[in-house]
């Protein structure tokens, strides 16, 4: 059996959510250390949430200390409550160290259009050829395996893939205080101190004390607010919508040998569909805000006005759209192509969705883990039998579409013709 | 007389220090739409301190609309008591939102290899072909004028100036709370409530009132903490001199003619010191860390380790230096010449002093208006001559020195030339 | 037409919920400095919470403050949007400080014994020989009475009451956040500036902004939260049984004639239900306080058990109760009966009930004014028509009860005795 | 030895200053649910501060658990640094907790008339015939005693005194930061978090990691800020006048054998100076304002308006004193009599003086242990030797003499002799 590697001293990081992030193990210290982890920083936790938010700048590697610390909280209450050896409480840490460790820049347009999941990606930079590969190895060959396992939702500890993987997890916990304190948005505070008093390690998964059932119904309440609140918000939808339109244009160009003035080098391999484990972790938000500086300056009228829509904060405009009309859209598409307007670049319907809270529906592509009480008594019951205000809104999933344009481009219009879009858009001036 | 331009409804952004930034001039709107000030959304306040906070990752977007927030709370705690013109007032709201508009990356380290001023830039965009400056033309021909002016101290209304360049403006104000903020480090909060409270106007500047000298001293040592804690931070210094160095080779390598396996488009002309404002424009945080990707690939290698260690955080490590201990340093640098290590990059001296507060010194570089407090009988009184606490601290310079160096490449070294170089550092472990 | 009287300059109290309360008028800060508006220091705002919560210790003095600062700020959002004249503005302010000022000490059990309700005395303190009378007087001789009947909901204008007395309104606003604050319970917490800035003056009360929906809802699950973890605690309401049974026992003993070592002097006026207004003033929670420490010392056993009881904080005990189980309650009360427990003051149900959110109910007696929402078209809709989550709420009476008895009596019982009690009450030990 | 009793499962009290107070000892629990402990409820920690900062409400219950906690964590990092025994960690908790129990109500001024020392009770409490002293006595006969040694500062073990009474202690840092967060007033914020991280056990004392220098700086600034803005603040020391000059009445009346309408049977004892330890616990605030309501319609004029002054706050109005100025006191003593205001009671000269910090004072009555700082040779320095800050403050102690009297009674004066002492006050109108 591994024997712990301890710091002479305790390190800690000062962070504004948890106070300190406090790190004990020689083998976390050297993780969040390694080049692959470092690489986080240049990557935003929220994407284009800071074009809505100002204050939501902050990086992947902020947010991902921040589980590690509060999966290092779990563990110390679990402790006397049940036995975790030393190298299971170590895969938890890491697996909330690391669980985000594959992320690129903007991945949530970049994947769509570049086709892959970050998550093949956490698995390649833990068990591929790299820092934190060959630091986990310290832990065992299989180590990194292991990490990769829980990340995964795969590991046969259910309990500890619950840890970092459930309705009411490390990771949610944290990215919903912090995205709620960079934002100084507060619907996103809930007492964590309180749920982490009420948790109990259950056998299969995370279970909460019925006594602390009201901080949990604040959590789902945030979750909620926050969902609607910031991560939805159309502004920062609109920002995704050009982003993608962008990366959709180099594509087609580059498929159409358009002749780049300066090479994308860093982007290569990602428009060949050949992209090796060093080519991704060179990737991160610098390079693609780079490429934008150049190409707003490119020959392509399109690639250039949305490069510049990005940069300079000069996003669609939307309007409600009802995803039943297909006769609307059909219209649009064609007033579009007489006036000019590329409606594969400028019109886009966005939709967005989100169940605040789920007990169980087999065969979902999203089974989730309900969350579970304990009773008195000691048996278990689902949150939403319990709880009125989680039964009112369980399983029930709520939908938004929004079509998004560039209001600028159609105002320019002669007259008629933008008068024609404006109409059958419902909107009459500048929204 | 120009007649005041409003939005139809205030607008506001959401901002986790003043809680809302409030907008009512369609004039301070349009410059926040600018792409001159959306630019500042890729550079960051607190350049590299964000190795040594993970919090302090926020932009100067962030912070000049906090000080236009605080300016616009200051002109309203003086209506009544002075008359500024609506004019007047935009002044104070524009120099406030665009004082810091002129920054480039990482300015520090850039501008001393790249050898320019950030407050000529500033000027420049305020009277160049910008987007910025035809707004504020809209107000009058000489508009963008008086606004560089009020920027750089020389315009004549000097308590205008004072609000934006004193030793208690909204600028300091505004990153002093800001930084704590997202720092998470609580010593740069102070109650800037209060301080809007007792300021007063004054003839040559702000003024105090007596009964909130506490709340001036508060603040008086909530910066002398923030500098010691957090500005001088011996690990953030450490980024700045990797930074340095950085920028020094690849200007060397540049005049040299050295092959670079891709031209470095962007920064060609700064190295070529031909430097265009839509050239200066282009240059952003994303830019520089493009370049550093790149680089660390590079054949040089100088250049290539030092980019890898600044994006891995690989960073140098110091000690104590006292400044007139000549031989130390000429010694080192044989040591590191004969290992092989080139002094010129790898070993720094790096200096900091602050000067928490002063009245008056003539002829000094930094001349600073001293903060003066409104006595019940209507006299000006110095704040040194009231607080004993300010009384001790203020003209007393504080100076702090380090050496910096890589102790990973002296550790990789043959035992004894290891062995005399961590002796003559007085190091004997890895620090 | 009144002239505005202001204050030379504006007044503050530092408050650490609103940061300061702004004084401009000599008027409101005249009524601050009355004898009767000072009395409310020595009631706290929160009854007996103190016992669960131990930060809940503010007075309604502190409250008061807080209500009347929210006001001042709606009135601030209002101006542009509708015309108040300086005389209505006054009035609401005035009814903001005032609505709790004849409220007297532990209200609840009090008024229950001693059968009056404070809201008469509100209004014989506004409209009486009193200080406040006085002051207010200055305004116009009705100015009292309009200013009682704006607290008592019977003025005309109905936006005006809905300020002070509506689902949402600057009470309720203030008592959630400022009982939050100091029982250190975040789920109070929302975010009134947001709320501020969507509410609007509508024609028969407050309407809010759609787009500030998400405030609102927030606002009613903390209003959920706060009545459920900490208004309705059960050893908040275990304290106030205790309380109801020291002033039933105290009357009861009073009406046999027992001989008080020393007479109730401050208490006799309500003993004899004959209270003269200078006699209620008189009236705090020193005076009730006092009373237990000499009757901890008086000959008859129960009152002094009592006092004892609720002075060093040993309460009584609870189970959960089916209030459908008259068999129980009788059992027990023969059981106790047979303990030489007198049931009458040992053995008690207590019933709390909470409507989260209610649209309209005709005919019941808290009918209550629904929320309603401006949509972006103008027209009103209703708040649980747009919101799932308040829909889910809205309506549903929750109810909760409770026995209380003083398990450790029961527990000094002889064996037998004592266990067939706690097999009735289904405790087995110390709960 | 003892063995540790723990409670079944770990008490917590939620708390606004440190989140939650933990308990795990059963004989902490019990001591807090004593008798003598639970009346702390009903004793204001701040005096009249409520008068002044109306959050200032807290009662010190409230801070003995945040001193216990504070304590509990000093404990936590003193693991595996120093070896405690349980029976010592006991020790010091207990301590913590009751190192305020014989506190009284407005101790400051109660025990200045009535001539006695609040530590004597403290000790009469620990050691007499109480709850407490039975609780106590659960971990050995001579425990009481070794607890009020502890708090006496005469116990032999220095660290384990100077946990709980040095210049930076468990007591002092509960009370700065629960003053500042109940005032609202933030000077008194210090980061206890990292306060705690830098605590050393030492020899004779905890001492302080030299890197955590400013931190240690940053409190003694709070204590000073929160001195000279809270505790000096001119409007409590002007309600400390009143309620001295109340119970300095009221014992002249005795003592002249005066009638009271009713016999303050509860403040007999002091009176007569004869006061037992059940005479002592029953002492608590209602009691001192119950007779006061009493005492509002007595017979005697200067009883009665200095009752109603406090009640109502109407306090003295106040002029700066130069205590040199014997002249001047003189003549307003022989003005005041003349106009028939009796200066024994209405005219005080109130002296404030602090000394935030010293290093060592040999001789002086409060000789006071200087903090000492680990330099990282291991090498103790003291603070302000390193901390220029610190230097500057250190041994300079601070005097502020002011002068209190009624002003309304100056006013109502016939003109004449009116003008003559606002003249010799130098006040020409209501201050």
């Amino acid at each position: 059996m591994k024997q712990p590697q301890l710091l002479d001293e305790e390190k800690v990081f000062k962070d504004p959510v948890h106070s300190y992030v406090h790190v004990r193990d020689k083998l976390i210290w050297d993780l969040i250390n390694s080049a692959e982890f470092q690489r986080l920083r240049r990557i935003r936790q929220l994407g284009t949430s800071f074009f809505t938010f100002h204050g939501g700048e902050h990086s992947r590697f902020n947010h991902s200390l921040g589980v590690y610390e509060i999966m290092r909280r779990i563990l110390e209450t679990f402790e006397g409550r049940i036995h975790l050896s030393y190298e299971e409480k170590l895969l938890c840490l890491c697996a909330a160290l690391l669980h985000d460790v594959g992320h690129g820049p903007f991945s949530h347009s970049f994947e769509k259009v570049f086709r892959y999941h970050h998550e093949d990606w956490t698995r390649a930079i833990l068990q591929g050829d790299t820092q934190i590969n060959r630091i986990l190895k310290r832990m065992g060959e299989d180590f990194p395996k292991r990490v990769a396992e829980v990340i995964a939702k795969t590991y046969d500890n259910k309990l500890i893939v619950s840890l970092i993987s459930s309705q009411i997890d490390a990771d949610r916990m944290d990215y919903l205080l912090r995205d709620a304190y960079y934002t100084g948005v507060n619907y996103g505070n809930f007492e964590i101190e309180r749920i982490l008093r009420v948790m109990r390690p259950g056998e299969d998964g995370i279970v909460f004390k019925y006594s602390g059932m009201h901080a949990v119904e604040d959590y789902i309440m945030s979750r909620y607010q926050m969902y609607w609140q910031v991560y939805f918000h159309p502004v920062t939808r609109s920002a995704e919508v050009v982003l993608r339109k962008i990366f959709q244009r180099a594509k087609e160009l580059f498929l159409q040998g358009f002749p780049f003035r300066q090479e994308p080098t860093l982007l290569l391999p990602f428009l060949n569909e050949q992209v090796e484990l060093a080519d991704y972790l060179s990737l991160d938000e610098s390079v693609i805000l780079f490429y934008m500086q150049l190409w707003r300056n490119e020959n392509d009228a399109v690639l250039k006005d949305l490069c510049a829509r990005f940069l300079d904060r000069n996003l669609f405009k939307y309007v409600e759209y009802n995803p039943r009309d297909f006769r609307l859209l059909a219209d649009l598409k064609e007033l579009f192509q007489s006036a000019d307007i590329d409606p594969a670049y400028y019109l886009e319907v966005d939709t967005t969705s989100d169940l605040p809270y789920d007990f169980y529906r087999a065969g979902e592509d999203e089974e989730r883990i309900p969350i579970m009480l304990v009773m008195p008594s000691g048996e278990l019951t689902e949150l939403s039998e319990k709880s009125e205000i989680v039964q009112a809104i369980s399983g029930k999933r709520r939908f938004d579409y929004k079509l998004y344009f560039p209001m600028d481009k159609v105002m320019a219009l002669p007259e008629e013709l933008s008068g024609k879009i404006r109409d059958r858009l419902g909107v009459m001036e500048d929204a």
